[in-house]
């Protein structure tokens, strides 16, 4: 067991530290602190349980916390209201009150559901985050954005909710399928392409150990990552201006997602492809480097993850666009690269452009 | 059309303004300033909407501002998830962004279910409440709590969003049925009878005026209550300490609402048998003078309330009052009078006072 790396979010009163390393779920004395009233209600998934929720159970029973477990079915399909009412039902039945700190442990799906949970149950209860993938440790699990989805859009039903600190245990992510850890690696891939080039060059070194899962290699991306994420939220807590970034090849990626059925394609996988298009039009209609555009879909690919985007009829695509959360009176908001390691806002991005790219080639 | 008087709720950053008057909904000028981007959504119920929409519509166009209209069935019992999503499902089908005001116009149904939505929708847009009722006008409207009701509890699944600002125009009480005009006055019965004991005497004193709607009255009812729940909101906007005490009839009120089925009894039915109660504990554990318990019911009484509540096993009125969301580690917290304009919180109540209380006969 060795000490954890740690970092802060810095959000003024709503401050709260990340803590990153290998075997972390194990101490009781680590965590029991972020529950202030020894109560706890565990929300995870059973994939996830089986593996990890008793050993968190004992870590914490051992720190004096007692627990509540509750299981949700695991994918992104069950990420929806009917899930986070059976959530509400068994907090009720146990009597759970407002002082009763929710544990996420899991995945996005179960991060973003357990965080909404918080946000609306009683009107809001404290929640740590406890999250056991790759993408939820580089990046849902950080800055307090929580949600369910909607029948008709992705994350449409949300709040922004901090937790009270963010716990990622590494030794978790040696039970990740490998489609789940490239998924995780899209987002790191992401946070280099919009914010720091020495950091994706980094990645491109060290591609190999990532995906085979060297532990330094995977403390190094989680702890960059979580840095970027942290100083872009702290700027923007709520999205009125650059925490929009973090979005790059959201809006292509989510159309992916919500057009191909939740689930079909994983997030990061949508987002890999989604950042392949972003490229594109990037290099269209800002100049970006065709070496950049380049480097970039070579990354992606050898980390395992999908570059050309499935086939969908152009309408299709701009339904699902149309909704994204971006949006102001009418026009598609897209994340753009200027160049590696920096993204703009670009609300006026032609409409022309984006159907030919979406009817072109893929 | 007479200038509206006006107080503010002082909360920093997220602080509004209430104004309350007659004819305010004809008023575009007065209510345009507060949708910054000219786009709104109102989100009302069939009743309401055959009454004012229009009215409110045509102020709005002339002000410049478009308007989706969404109704809601009428009644408590539709304060629930499926209504929400139906709302979500065409706020998405209008491509509504996050920058539409949504506008609450309705009673408290209406009022906390949008502003539910308005917390959650693309995790959190603007909204104003526009309240049509007294109940409304005078309690639900100010403080930014909103809320469904879960199948195991009232008003269980919301959130803390404070609306850009209150419009209560008086002259929409001119429509409303007389159990529901009682049941606001139940709320400004409250607020005398926790803070303000000259108020409460003021109440006693007006009691006819206001039962047959005579302006003044109302304006004066309405106006103080906002002053007296805006500076208790003030002080504790997500009720840590003193905005508990805005619950008092609260904890058995819920229960009489839950159990009897949402939509028996009407909320403020409910809270007039439940401050009843309340003030029977406050005589007997805090020495509440029997003349001022005796004057409370007297009120209650010659406003048109009910005095004395439904007949339920005990083991029912616990079970929902188990629930309340005050309560803090299995016990149940109550708020209770020293004296008339005078309460306090109670952890402590021993359980088997409030058995015999709900045993006893009525």
């Amino acid at each position: 067991m060795t000490e954890p790396r740690t970092l802060t979010v810095a959000l003024g009163e709503r401050s709260y530290p990340i803590h990153i390393g290998a075997g972390l779920l194990e101490q009781g004395a680590l965590l029991a602190p972020y529950i202030e009233h020894r109560r706890a209600a565990i929300i995870t998934n059973a994939t996830v349980a089986a593996l990890y929720a008793e050993r968190l159970e004992r870590a914490l029973a051992g720190a004096g916390v007692s627990c509540l477990r509750i299981e949700i079915p695991d994918g992104e399909r069950y990420k929806d209201w009917a899930t986070l009412d059976g959530v509400f039902g068994q907090l009720l039945k146990a009597q759970t009150d407002r002082h009763t700190t929710l544990v996420a442990l899991g995945g996005g799906v179960v991060g973003d559901l357990a965080g909404f949970a918080a946000a609306t149950y009683q009107r809001g209860v404290p929640f740590i985050q406890v999250p056991t993938t790759l993408l939820a440790q580089v990046d849902s699990s950080v800055g307090g954005k929580t949600a369910i989805n909607h029948a008709l859009g992705k994350n449409m039903i949300g709040a922004f909710h901090q937790p009270r600190a963010v716990i990622a245990d590494l030794t978790t992510l040696d039970t990740l399928p490998p489609r789940e850890l490239a998924s995780g690696l899209a987002e790191v891939v992401k946070h280099g392409a919009i914010h720091d080039a020495a950091f994706f060059a980094w990645i491109e070194e060290n591609a190999e150990a990532l995906v085979s899962r060297r532990i330094d290699a995977l403390e190094h991306a989680v702890l960059r990552s979580c840095e970027i994420k942290a100083a872009v939220v702290a700027e923007d807590e709520k999205e009125s201006g650059a925490r929009a970034l973090l979005n790059f090849g959201h809006t292509f990626g989510h159309a992916i997602e919500s057009g191909q059925g939740y689930g079909a394609w994983l997030h990061g996988e949508a987002i890999s492809a989604g950042m392949v298009l972003a490229a594109r039009l990037s290099a269209q209609l800002l100049g970006l480097p065709a070496t950049d555009a380049a480097r970039l879909q070579a990354l992606l690919a050898r980390l395992g993850l999908p570059v050309v985007p499935p086939s969908m009829p152009v309408s299709r695509w701009l339904e699902f666009m149309g909704r994204d959360k971006k949006n102001e009176g009418g026009s598609i908001t897209l994340i753009l690269l200027e160049q590696l390691g920096r993204a703009r806002i670009e609300k006026r991005a032609p409409q022309r452009a984006i159907e030919a790219l979406l009817a072109g080639p893929a």
